[in-house]
């Protein structure tokens, strides 16, 4: 068999046409439109070429948004500081603000990332986004894990009863996923339980014993590591869901952890990188900062 | 084979023998003995139980307790104003602030346990915490699930590479013990990296298919669901490690969801009911008493 294409370019591109009728509610209702802030530290060409996708994305579905650059040598204290002022313009323009990752090795990532305020975390990286999570009740949820979750309610892949396994225990994709997904219904899932949630899941790493043994017993398999050709085609069951969280450089190309080709003739479904998941991780963040300005504006 | 059991009774003891020294310490350095204030609603007798169960830990350990009761027939407004009035003591009694669960059913719960301030939220429910401990940096351990954890660790039960099953996905024990298990070194766990962490973990409920199919695999099975009888000896696995945080009453006898008799012939080890995990979630609850007192102590 040869699975079928889960294309998250596609599904963004609607949701961001959505999100666009959203966001002109918004602005003719409020006088202005909802805006992100993102810090951009350094001159990584990675971060450099993600940031520019977030920027695009926000130009596309009407959000305004602006870049801070920041010198690689700022300080974490520097950085604490600039947070929390662009997060003090009270009436000011940022609902949401965003600190693009990884930052340089001499910042303490966790004391900058704390700075922002939960109710502009449009990342869901504060620990207090992170507990409303883990409770059933989120507020932003991390937008990779979000997107994933997003992209199997659209293909009406099941996940009720059934057994996804996530491979990869990051605070930004692996572990939020879990938690959504094993979820009681309605945590981003349609209200009439058509998928998203009430899944057993299973989350295991690179210190798991026998990895092949679990991930083939998965129904939706997650690759969220970062390596390269991790996930091969003796380790899918036939006709599982294969997700393809990872984006690797490899001599200059974009690779997931999935190894492609074999894998697409076991699984019954399997997202591309690019294409897959990094598109839906973008619109994810575009409806959390529209979130944001709805959030802000409650009374 | 007859399993070994976890006596958490007795581990409890060891535990709470620790902490009075602690506690000691802890009183000739700033001249008063960490507090911790229960407030308990109405006059359920299970709860009124449990309440006593501290009262008593406590008074073991050198810590001082008061009960606050409160009427059946409180709202949701009082209960808040109640529990924000025994925090704004900023200077009196209440290192640790503990509402009594479960609410009368007009109490809207969430709002109640959202009012204690995180610093003093001993029993680990408010969502920063459930936020700090998803992202590997705990400060309160919901108490059940650091008690189980604490148990493995002291029976000396590997968890790194192994396969660990938890029935339940609440947000009292299900989650927080999936996500410290699963959880880099060191997460609660010694820092020689000799158990309580680095686990794959499959967390399943009532709407997971083959429970038995996933429960076999464990080398490590939690139940935390509330239903007696629900593991059953085909279930388990020869030789796993059985952990049995049920309690439920039948016919006036506590009686955990594992079925005690014929599941300890199989499994290598077995926590029983009365006396297993019980006894070890009031010594957390000791032990994030007095961590409340020293957060409080710290410039």
């Amino acid at each position: 068999m040869t699975a079928r294409m889960l294309d998250g370019r596609a599904l963004a591109g609607r949701l961001e046409r959505s999100l666009q009728q959203e966001v002109e509610t918004f602005a003719a209702m409020f006088g202005r439109r909802p805006r992100l802030v993102v810090v951009l530290v350094g001159d990584m060409a990675a971060s450099a070429s993600y940031v520019k996708s977030k920027s695009l994305a926000a130009a596309r579905v009407g959000i305004d948004s602006d870049v801070v650059p920041v010198a690689a040598t700022a300080s974490t204290a520097d950085l604490v500081a600039l947070v929390k002022a662009l997060a003090s313009e009270k009436h000011g323009p940022a609902d949401g603000i965003l600190v693009q990752l990884p930052l340089p090795p001499h910042v303490d990532t966790v004391a900058v990332l704390d700075a922002v305020p939960p109710d502009r975390d449009v990342d869901g990286f504060h620990p207090e986004n992170a507990g409303l999570l883990s409770q059933g009740r989120p507020r932003f949820i991390p937008c990779t894990a979000a997107g994933v979750q997003r992209m199997l309610i659209d293909a009406e892949i099941p996940t009720a009863g059934k057994h996804v396994v996530i491979v990869g225990r990051s605070d930004i994709v692996g572990k939020p996923l879990a938690l959504l997904l094993a979820s009681r219904p309605p945590v981003g899932c349609p209200p009439d339980g058509t998928g998203g949630c009430d899944a057993s899941v299973t989350i295991c790493h690179s210190r798991s014993g026998d990895l092949g043994h679990l991930t083939r017993q998965a129904d939706i398999l997650v690759a969220a590591v970062g390596r390269p050709g991790l996930i091969t085609a003796d380790m899918v069951r036939k006709g599982a869901a294969v997700i393809d969280v990872g984006i690797n450089r490899v001599e200059g190309k974009l690779v997931g952890d999935v190894d492609y080709g074999p894998v697409s003739e076991v699984a019954g479904w399997i997202s591309p990188v690019p294409g897959g998941v990094g598109p839906m991780t973008v619109a994810m963040l575009m409806s959390n900062t529209l979130l944001a300005a709805e959030i802000r504006r409650r009374p």
